[in-house]
């Protein structure tokens, strides 16, 4: 392989000659054989694109860089922003916990890239634009990161997560109304209960997903608050006056996004409760998938020896010589993701505790979990719903063959004939297996008449209306 | 021991005659001998004797229950909730998942104390109120639990764990205040970084307990949604029109507290999504403090061989021979409830996930959990505010020495002599090690009076302003 | 209240006079009013009780305690073992990390028992025997705590825990064996799958057992060593010359168990790895019971519109009119012991990671978990096992109609009449709802007789032998 | 890009020409778009392509399969294990739970591959090998992919994780001897403590991580347990007699690893105990280095202004200006991989409780997550050993003064002086803020001489021995 050689403050060091980044990069390479190669995420880099961007702008605008240079540094992060250059991160997560190394891999790729974009040569006469005096100029990686971390974080909760849970929400709302007439039996510690709609089943599910979306959305204003500006300790030295609020205001624009500056700096280097506030509400989420995929693939079983009420897409062989074997796939994809998620939880919460003095440097892992998080969830929201609940179906048979022979039903009778005898009806049809309507008839207690006009499903499944 | 005889419909039972309980409750005392006796928090009993008045209330406001009845039921309540009984719930938590067990001790003791009150001997005479007919009318296990649980937590957050982390939260911004002109090192990486202020670091904590509690709070429009009503499966079947507003505005009543009955009740009663949301934010809080007690902890290290920065109260012999060894107890104590909350997240979420169809049955242990973490944290607050923060002071002679001492002041000379040259005397005092000062003399690039008043790290802590 | 007034090295403190702790005890009491009063382990306590009497007994053997303390000491710490002082020790889990408070409230019992013993009055007269000179000699908070907490959770373990799991382990071995030839439906992916017994269902529970059971044994050892000898920072400054093999022994003769001095001190006070690895063990038998509880629920469920092929004892009435509604309370209770634990190896994980230099200070928040989840685990399955497994019994019928409807065994007849045939079999008999056997002749593939000889589930379960 | 059709019982599927895999493939890549694509792990598909090699030898050798078969298969598994067709696996974590597809990925590039080693073309003429009849003959998903977990896990923990354990414990294990003579100050609640070696200190940390490959050591027994023979529930329909032994032999012959057949095939389907146990282990390894590293990048503090005991390697730049600023990078890394494998923990506790009768469907996240804890603590122990651990050296001189300038060697005069005068000089010294030397001469309680020759931190470190 080519190389050329780049310098920092410690000296030379030889960089593959096809990669725009530098010194620090290619050290960090070196020194962190951590796992796969280039796992920092892209999200963290875009984040970093935009708000270098900004930097730019509001540096230029602050009257302490070029035009020229600020146009440079910007068009390299467009460039970056169109996915031209993600062969040049090649970091892992696991290196300095500030994120430093990832902050100079994209000062490097910039400068670089920039010197090439002004007509010259890499390594070639003296640079256009330095990586820490221009691209990072009124930055720390202390900062930096953090911010990183925000534009990436929040730009996968409103773009993937969000719109992902919305969708299966919206689907699993309009089979609620579409079930609402369906009355199924009820079941209580996994036991015969009394009736309701499957319809009713489905709108609780619709209230978890309606009460977990709105607690997402109660962390993103805490995620929307922007470090840019603290600088290296939160008290933002070498900032020009107006820095960190127009900063932020840059980085709004580009993204379209409601970011604002922190309203406190050190809470924003030191402490990254945002993240944990924000993934606190995507395993809230995960806690409420989890359930509502269990009970699908719990009524989805069979197909002659499990519950069978409903129906799922088969969407892929799940046995060659078993019709009807048609795996809960989808559920089994989203719950694995919920138990992922609820491991990345506890990823970021000891991350989130071990701050120190003016620092965290646990940013990358829990930049990591967040991010991994909320793809999986939007993914698989999207995924269940497209392969699974929106091919949902009551299997209208079963369903009613289950409610009827149910012997919970009798409490209709309570009123009419009173509670012995029609605990004396339950019991025997419980003893002889038969159905409560044989048993009632038999013990004389009811016609046939009055046992089909007075026990009703249906109308035990509205008491609330 | 003295024993009457009690019954339910499975038979007779025995249970100890000095107790108002009946027989299910006792049953259930022989079939869980899970740990030790009564785990089952108190706070869930008095949870449900608000929502037994209330229902007695509602029942009697409905014309389903007699003003007698109601007002002996209430009698009752107002004892249980004035701790006249508490020995009267010897229960666990690790009982029946729906907490049934323990809505029936309720209802016993509610039933044999109202047949005592009524002028009566308990076991004798038929009785006057009845524990699942009055006591329990238009409820079931599955929406008073539950209720219960809301009520609980609800009371515990916003009696014990908000004004606790608030009364924390308030010492911090006084100590901020008070110690806006200390300046210091800063440490990043747990390394020496440019200085701040004591008062800035302290705000930073500040800033923390702000965000957590407006999560919290965030998360109390969940907690105030009541299951009541819904009863076996969420429909509310054998219930009275009207009841489940009304019951909700009677708790509200009783409590002071703005509950309201849960649009979905079939959310309310197959999930638990309101604890997960809320104890998400008292697991935040866990972090954010943790993070505080951290840093105080080791700021107070010492007296001579640490950072000793600042100085904590001694409250309780550390050593007997050595003087200024004051251990950081109270933030021993806080980082361990932090651990627990931290562990007790996991206990609930891994509840949350295991609702199947209509009911979640983990009810208890989420109950317990949350009821622990925000007991722990609120008193946790307290004690660490009396006995630790309200009574730090900063070691001004160690502040300064640490700060004078420190290389990263030399970032002041950059713009007067350039940073070769500052970067040269920082060199030459790291490797003499001697201070900046001294060198920045020697080398002759500086008068004493230019060092000192070029070199002022007062002058370095403001830039946000 | 009446009162006496006890000194330490801060001054005086005045303590209830019905009580024998002392100074430093109260100022704890009143230091941590964090959560409930005693929430210390008693378990500790007798735990500090046996190692208090060993080190009287080395220190004796090694000349620097007289008979007569020891003597006097060794008295008390039998009386404590008795259960006669546990009113004695009212501290909380979250004061002083290292358990310095709750060793001295141990040393303070002692001593002024110790006092009452020797004939005279507490409070009054020369100490006979001083808390920290003579009952702490050769010993220092760091290294007695954490050999009362493994000498705790290892007795717990190995008398409540393993015993416990083996009770149910035992019962579903006998389980299996009985159930051997009860042909059934398999389940994979919640869907009909090919049969096996329900005997092979049981034998992998047992398997399971036995697996969690070896691993926990295998912790044993680590858990069996003991820190005493370290004193304050695992140098063993001011302890006699092989004094700590000595203590071990004594202690390991106290308890009938084979306890060991630490091969190295400073681990045993900077971490406690093995309060980890043996919770991680607990951990796993909780993973395995939960998958056993479930199992169980759901094979349970019904009693006509589950599952139903079990059946449970009835321990408890779970509906008063609905016969057969056999709420599965123990899986119940089991499960959310098991979701407790779950959060517990959390607690635990984060405590063991935050030792710092000489001493890792969560020990009481480490030790505390630990004994619960060894409690609970041993008791939930001794509950488990009265309550509910022992008196598991089959339900032939509803197995039996359950393995006849299904589709699976189909498979039984491709070697026979070919894949294509027997795929239309399958296929014709789902579409119409049919069985296999009535297709199969329908058809004209096979008669009734070769179907019957052909179509045996019994030969489709023994592949492995 | 170009098509080829693929068909499977469900149909006709389009696949991109240049691939070798299926229809089955195509579809789950189709229907699980969930996260980047191919986030399945190599290590599982590389343990496929020992265990498909083995069931082909295995299968042969029972007279099931022909030689050209056998060895077509074993041939195309060499590749796949040489690396060759790493490309052909772009399935993801986020499947069918059972891992179904993964299997049919493995079986159809096999398949395909070895159709083109027969000398034709993919699509064309009959197939020389399937994919189900062959490849996966005497196998089902339910068993291969627990076994290829089990292999890929096996091999991961002894050729990564152990020797990178091992290799930074001889690291830590070679300092503590270098380290012996270094005496230095103690530190307990990080305050001041007794004097010990920095070799004890380091000691301390062997020793955790002695116990933690122990630990580690004690589970590979349970991991070696394979599930292989089971086929679809754990009977081992459909695999000749004495398959399950052999083709556990011939895994063991090609990995040279000591696999065999699990003793009781339901447990090895229906649950993964055994990968919660290993993992058990692996996070109280990540518990120990976390402490290890915490306790490194403590004593590394400073330059200035922190503990700065010792001196670790400068890797990079860690600040331009400030020399000496030597951020502890590795032990960042190395704190957020135990974060991680904390979280991952919970993920592989969660997925190992949910299994459901005949198998557990959280099959391909428990993989991932094992898989990934084992590379990074095996990847963070070497680079952490070699970046830092094997650089560190003791700041002899600032260890020196902080252990000269600790009042904490008073302790050494109580037995000369008395412990009333050892006090005051200590009392007098922490007053005035000097040393203990100066006080003890001042006061007049013994001489230069005396001091010097009874004030030896080196005689206070070695009460053990």
């Amino acid at each position: 392989m080519d190389y050329r050689i780049e310098k920092d403050t410690m000296g030379e060091v030889k960089v593959p000659s096809d990669k725009y980044w530098g010194a620090q990069t290619e050290r960090s390479r070196n020194n962190f054989k951590i796992g796969p190669a280039g796992s920092m995420p892209l999200d963290i880099v875009y984040g970093f694109a935009y708000l270098k961007k900004a930097a730019a702008y509001t540096n230029h605008e602050l009257g302490v860089l070029s035009e020229e240079k600020r146009d440079l540094i910007a068009q390299v992060c467009d460039e970056i922003l169109e996915g031209k250059h993600d062969s040049q991160f090649p970091l892992v997560i696991w290196q300095t916990g500030s994120g430093t190394q990832s902050n100079m891999n994209v000062n490097e790729v910039i400068a670089n890239r920039a010197h090439e974009l002004s007509g010259k040569k890499i390594g070639e006469g003296e640079k256009t634009i330095t990586p820490n005096d221009d691209v990072n100029k009124s930055q720390s990686s202390n900062d930096t990161f953090p911010t990183g971390m925000h534009i990436g974080a929040y730009k996968k909760i409103v773009e993937v997560t969000i719109p992902g849970v919305e969708q299966l929400r919206n689907t699993l709302d309009s089979k609620a109304k579409a079930f609402k007439a369906v009355v199924k039996i009820g079941r209580t510690h996994l036991m015969d209960a009394t009736p309701l709609t499957l319809g009713q089943e489905f709108s609780g599910y619709v209230a978890q997903l309606d009460h977990g979306l709105k607690a997402l959305r109660n962390t993103l204003d805490h995620l929307s608050e922007l470090a840019l500006g603290g600088t290296a300790v939160g008290t933002g030295l070498n900032t020009p006056k107006g820095y960190d609020v127009l900063v932020a205001k840059y980085i709004s624009d580009f993204t379209g996004l409601p970011f604002k500056t922190a309203a406190n700096k050190f809470e924003a280097l030191a402490s990254h409760d945002a993240i944990v506030e924000s993934h606190g509400a995507l395993k809230q989420l995960a806690v409420s998938l989890n359930k509502i995929a269990n009970d699908i693939r719990m009524m989805a079983s069979g197909p002659r020896s499990g519950i069978g009420e409903i129906i799922i897409p088969a969407n892929e062989p799940g046995s060659s010589i078993m019709p009807g074997k048609v795996n809960p796939t989808q559920c089994e994809a989203m719950t694995m993701v919920c138990a992922q998620v609820m491991g990345n939880d506890v990823a970021i919460s000891v991350g989130g505790t071990q701050g120190h003095y003016e620092l965290n440097v646990f940013k990358p892992v829990m930049a990591a979990n967040i991010l991994q998080s909320a793809q999986l969830l939007g993914d698989a929201c999207v995924s269940f719903d497209e392969n699974c609940a929106s091919g949902i179906e009551p299997n209208h048979e079963v369903i009613k063959k289950l409610l009827n022979n149910s012997l919970m039903l009798v409490t209709a009778l309570n009123t009419k004939i009173g509670y012995y005898k029609a605990a004396e009806i339950a019991n025997t049809a419980h003893q002889n297996g038969t159905t409560l309507r044989e048993e009632a008839i038999n013990l004389g207690y009811v016609t046939a008449e009055e046992y089909d006009s007075w026990v009703k499903p249906e109308d035990m499944v509205g008491g609330l209306k």
